[in-house]
C-alpha cells in the first residue's frame, strides 16, 4: 500500500543504562519502521564503577552524543531501505533518558566532563540513576524535611531516596567540592539531550521535564517549583545558591522543548526547525509507550523495573507512602503520574548467572538453561525463599541499605531452584507495591509488561501471573520506551493533538496473554504470607529494629573493612 | 630399629558415612603402620536415597561386612610390608561406626536386610545417622516425655533428635509396620559389627556399647537402663513390648565385646580369640585419638561435626540444654561423656562446590580454587552473613526442620565469599556450642581438631581461629577416630591397662597451631552478634514464633506439592 500523501514519522530516542536506541516510527499506526542500538563505549558495559565503591556508577556525558548520532543515523539508514520512507517526512523527536542521571554544567551547558581538568574526574560525570553512593544524603534530605515540616516528600513517598537529583549533588558539594565549585549548573540527562538537540543548553532557559523534576527533584507546582532556599540551606548554603541557577517551571513531554538545531539536523539527516519534545524518563515513555491509563499498572521490566500509574487531576488521590513519586504530568499530560519501583530485577538474575552458574548451565545463554530447568519446578517444591534486596528496595521501603537474602537451602538445592526462587522474590516484591496502590485506593485492573524481560522470559511472565493471580498482558512493541520517546515527538510535532488520542491509535497490547493458574496462586499466596514476614522484619522496625539493623551494620562493617584494607 | 620381642598392634576399623577404613597401630606409640579405606558400593556415595523424601538416608547393612574385610584385609596386606610387623601380635580389634544408624534384625541377630522378602524395603536397611524421616515421633517423644514427666531428655540436651533410635524405630513401626514385625530386635551398627565378629549375635546377649546406648535411646544408669515399658508404651504397645527384645544393661569400649571367632579370624587372617573390644560412635572414639581429658574440646570436623568433651564423674555437672548427650564412659571410660555437634559443616561446602561453583572454579579440585580466593578476603569485607542449617540444626538448638540462610547479597557477590560466607557460618554454629558448654560452667581450656577438614584446609582452620577467638590444635593422627578404635582395641586386649593410660602414649597434637589474629577476632565479634540475632530470630521463639515458623512452613508447603507432584 502506497504511503498517503499525510504520512508522516516520527523518531524515538532511548537512552538505557548501557545502550542507546534509535526508532522511527510512522505516527498514524505506531509502526515501527526500523531502529538502531549503539553500547556506550566508556567503563564496564557503558558505565563507569571505582573498585573501592560499590555504591557508585557514573557514566561519560560524551556517551550520550557519540550513541545520539550513531545510533539516529544508524535507523534512518535502515528505514530508507523501507518502500515509501523519507526522512523529510520526520515531523518530531522525543527524547528519554535513564534517571535521575544529573551532570555538572558550565555556564554555557556544556558537560563538565568535557573539560579537560575535569575528565577523568569521576564526580565530574554524569551520575547514573543507580549510584547510591549519596545515602547518607539521602537520609539528611529526609530527616530534614521532616524536622523542618515541609510538605517535599508527601508526593515522593515520604523517603528522600540516594539515586535522586539532591542528594547526588549534596554528595558531591561534599565528597568532591572541586567539580562542585566549578559547576555552574546541574542538568538532568533528559533535559540534557533535548538542549543539545535544540543549540539551546543555557541552563538558565533551556526547558526542564516535570518528570524528572517533580519525581526526584521534590519540584511541584503546589509549593513553586523546587525546594524553599532556606529549606536547601538547612542541607547546605552552596545548595541554596545552587537553586538560582536551576529552574523555576517544569514542562511535560507533549510541549517542544525547541526546534532541531541546523547543525544537529545537518548530523542526522533531518530537516531543520523540526520539534523536539521536552524529554523524560524511559520509564515515564515506556509506560506511554505501553498505552497507559486509568486502572493499567504499565511494569517495565528490565534490570530494575518501574511499575507506572496515572490517575485523572480531578479525581481524590492519597499520598501513597512509599510510592517514589506522584506528579501531575509526568506520564500523560494532565494527569497524575504514580511511579513505583523494584531496584533491581533483571540484574539479580544477571548476577545470579554471572556469578553462580555451576558449568552445566554456564554454556551459551545461561539464562535459557536455568529458566529451562527452573520451569519444570512447582511452586514451592524447593523450599526456598528469597528477599529481592541486592540492589537494596525502592518500593515500598525506599532503602538502599538492604541486601539480598536467600532462605531454606538444603545439602539439596540446586541452581535452577535458586534461580527460580529469586524470579518468584521479584514477584513478590512487584505484589508488594500492587497492594500497597490498592491500600491507598489506587485499583489496579489490569497490568500491562514490557521491557526486555517481558519480551525474553516466558517463565517469568508465568510465574508473575500466578503469584500475583492476574493476568499479565504485554505491550506489542518490544521498545516501548522509545516508542513512547516517537510518540511525544509525533504529538510535539503536530501529528496528534494529545497525548492520548496519540496513544490510541499508536499502542496496543499483544493478543498472548499469561494468565494464572488456581493452583499455583494458591501455593503462592501462602508462600507470599512468609516473604511478607522477612519483608517486615529485616525491612521494618517491626522486632524493635532488631533485625532490620543486621543487613546495615553488615554494610557499615563491610565499608569499614574496605576502606581498611585500601589503605 | 628392630621390634622388641613384646611389641603388638591393634587394629580399628571406623565405619563412616560413605567408607570403611582399616588401620594398624603399634600399641605402645600409637604410630599408624598402614591403613586401607573401602568405599561402600551400594546407593549413592554408600547411601540409599528416595527421590520422593530428601530426609531419608539408608545403607545396606551388606556393605559393613564386605567392607569390613575388604578394608582389614588391605590394611593388613600394607602392614605386613612393613619390617617386623607380624600379624599373630595383633592383640585386639577396635570397631566405631556412625549413629544413631540403628538396623533391624531377625532372632538370631541377623539383619533384615539380608531376607530376600526384604532385601530392596528401605525400612529394613540400616537407618544411617542423617535420616530426618522420624522427625514428627522426635518431636512426639520430646512431648510425651515432658508430659510424663520423666527425666529421660535431661541427658540429652532437653530435646530428642529424629537421628535417634527411638524416634527411627517408632517412625518404622508407623511406616513400614511389616518390617517393624518381622524385626525381632534392632541393633546400632556399632553393636552389630563386633557381634558379628565375636560370632555372638543374639540380640538377646551381644554386648551393647554404652556410648550408643546413653547418646541415642535414652539408656541411663540412673533410671535402670532404657526408658520404662510404660513411657514407651505411651508411644506404641509395639514399642513397649520391644524393650523387652534390647537390652538391660550397656558397657563401655574398654571392655572386650568377645574374642574373634575362628570363622572371621581365618578370614581376615588374624589370630583366633583376640579381643574385639565393645563398640562405639566414630566421634568419641577420635575425640578418645586425639587425647580428649577434661577441659579439651575435641572437634571431628568432617561432612558434619562433634564437639566432644569429657567431666570427671566426681565433679558437679549440670545438664546443659542443647547438647546432645552426657554419659558416663561413653567417650573415656570412667568420666561423663559430653557430646554436641553441628549437622553439616563439610556437607556445605560440599553442596556450595557441587551445586554453586562456577566454571572458572569447577576444574580440578573445586575446593582449592575456592578456598584460595576466599583466603584474600578480608573477614567483613563481602557484607555476607549465613546461618549453617543446611542440615537443620543439632547443637544448641535441636531441630531438624531449620534450613539454611545466606543474607548480605548484592549484584557484585562473587562465589568465593559466599564459599567464604559458608565457613564463617560453621565457625559461628561451633562458637555457639562452645559458649553454651561454659554457660553451663563446662570451661573449655583447649580445642583440638581432628578429621577431614582439619587436615585439608588451613583456611577454615584459621577462619575458626579467628572467628573463636581460641587457639586451634589439630591431633597428630590423620584418622583420629580408626586410631580411638585401634586404641581401644588394645585397652581391650590388654596392652593398656586403662583408657588415660594408652592415650598419654597413642596420642599427641601437632606442633602447628592456628592462633588467632586479634583484628580479625575484633571483627567476627561483631558478625557473631549478627549471627546470634539471626540463630535466635529463626530458631527460638523469640519473636512471637513469627520468624521461626517461615523454615517450617517452607518445609512443609515443599513436603506436599513434592506429595502432590509425584501423584
Amino acid at each position: 500500500m502506497a504511503k498517503s500523501r499525510n504520512t508522516s514519522y516520527s523518531i524515538g530516542v532511548d537512552f538505557g543504562t548501557n545502550s542507546v536506541r534509535a526508532l522511527v516510527v510512522d505516527t498514524a499506526t505506531g509502526a515501527e519502521l526500523a531502529s538502531a542500538v549503539f553500547n556506550y563505549p566508556s567503563g564496564r558495559d557503558g558505565i563507569l564503577l571505582d573498585r573501592r565503591d560499590p555504591n557508585l556508577a557514573r557514566q561519560n556525558p560524551a556517551d550520550y552524543i557519540q550513541g545520539l548520532f550513531a545510533s539516529v543515523a544508524a535507523a534512518l539508514r535502515a528505514a530508507r531501505k523501507r518502500r515509501g520512507f523519507d526522512p523529510a517526512r520526520v515531523v518530531g523527536i522525543g527524547v528519554d533518558t535513564t534517571g535521575s542521571t544529573p551532570l555538572p554544567v558550565d555556564r554555557r551547558g556544556v558537560p563538565l566532563a568535557s573539560d579537560p581538568r575535569f575528565r577523568r574526574h569521576l564526580a565530574a560525570q554524569a551520575w547514573l540513576w543507580k549510584d547510591h553512593t549519596a545515602h547518607a544524603e539521602a537520609a539528611e534530605i529526609t530527616d530534614a524535611a521532616r524536622a523542618a515540616g515541609v510538605p517535599y516528600l508527601a508526593k515522593c513517598g515520604g523517603t528522600y531516596s540516594s539515586e535522586w537529583f539532591w542528594s547526588k549533588i549534596l554528595h558531591c558539594c561534599r565528597a568532591a567540592p572541586d567539580v562542585f565549585s566549578a559547576a555552574y549548573s546541574w542538568l538532568e540527562c533528559c533535559d540534557f539531550v533535548p538542549a543539545y538537540l535544540t543549540g539551546s543548553t543555557d541552563p538558565l532557559t533551556c526547558p526542564r521535564s516535570v518528570c524528572a523534576a517533580g519525581h526526584k527533584a521534590m519540584y511541584n507546582a503546589a509549593w513553586r517549583g523546587l525546594p524553599s532556599k532556606d529549606f536547601l540551606a538547612r542541607l547546605s548554603p552552596d545548595l541554596a545558591d545552587l537553586r538560582d541557577r536551576l529552574y523555576r517551571k517544569a514542562v511535560p513531554s507533549d510541549r517542544p522543548a525547541g526546534r532541531l538545531s541546523p547543525d544537529a539536523a545537518k548530523k542526522l539527516g533531518l530537516p531543520a526547525g523540526i520539534a523536539v519534545a521536552v524529554g523524560g524518563f524511559d520509564a515515564h515513555f515506556g509506560a506511554v509507550g505501553s498505552g497507559i491509563r486509568p486502572g493499567t499498572l504499565v511494569k517495565i521490566l528490565g534490570t530494575s523495573t518501574c511499575d507506572m500509574m496515572v490517575w485523572p487531576l480531578d479525581r481524590p488521590l492519597a499520598d501513597v507512602p512509599g510510592v517514589c513519586g506522584i506528579v501531575p504530568g509526568s506520564i500523560v499530560p494532565g494527569m497524575y503520574g504514580l511511579e513505583a519501583g523494584q531496584s533491581a530485577v533483571g540484574d539479580i538474575f544477571n548476577w545470579f548467572v554471572s556469578h553462580l552458574a555451576p558449568p552445566e548451565f554456564a554454556r551459551g545463554d545461561r539464562h535459557a538453561g536455568l529458566a529451562r530447568a527452573a520451569a519444570r519446578l512447582h511452586p514451592g517444591e524447593s523450599g526456598l525463599l528469597a528477599l529481592d534486596w541486592n540492589n537494596g528496595n525502592r518500593t515500598i521501603l525506599v532503602d538502599p541499605l538492604l541486601t539480598g537474602l536467600l532462605l531454606g537451602q538444603t545439602l539439596h538445592t540446586t541452581a535452577p531452584e535458586i534461580y527460580r526462587a529469586l524470579i518468584e522474590a521479584t514477584a513478590f516484591g512487584a505484589l508488594t507495591i500492587i497492594n500497597r496502590f490498592e491500600e491507598h485506593d489506587v485499583q489496579v485492573r489490569e497490568i500491562v509488561n514490557c521491557g526486555g524481560i517481558a519480551e525474553k522470559s516466558p517463565l517469568l511472565m508465568q510465574i508473575y501471573a500466578d503469584a500475583l493471580n492476574r493476568p499479565m498482558k504485554v505491550s506489542r512493541s518490544a521498545q516501548s520506551c522509545a516508542l513512547g520517546a516517537a510518540l511525544f515527538g509525533a504529538v510535539a510535532g503536530g501529528a496528534w493533538p494529545t497525548t492520548e488520542e496519540a496513544q490510541a491509535r499508536m499502542t496496543a497490547v499483544r493478543d498472548k496473554v499469561y494468565r494464572p493458574n488456581p493452583a499455583a496462586a494458591k501455593v503462592y499466596d501462602e508462600l507470599y504470607t512468609l516473604y511478607r514476614a522477612l519483608h517486615d522484619a529485616f525491612g521494618t522496625a517491626l522486632y524493635n529494629g532488631k533485625l532490620n539493623r543486621v543487613m546495615k551494620d553488615l554494610l557499615a562493617i563491610r565499608d569499614r573493612v574496605r576502606k581498611g584494607a585500601a589503605h
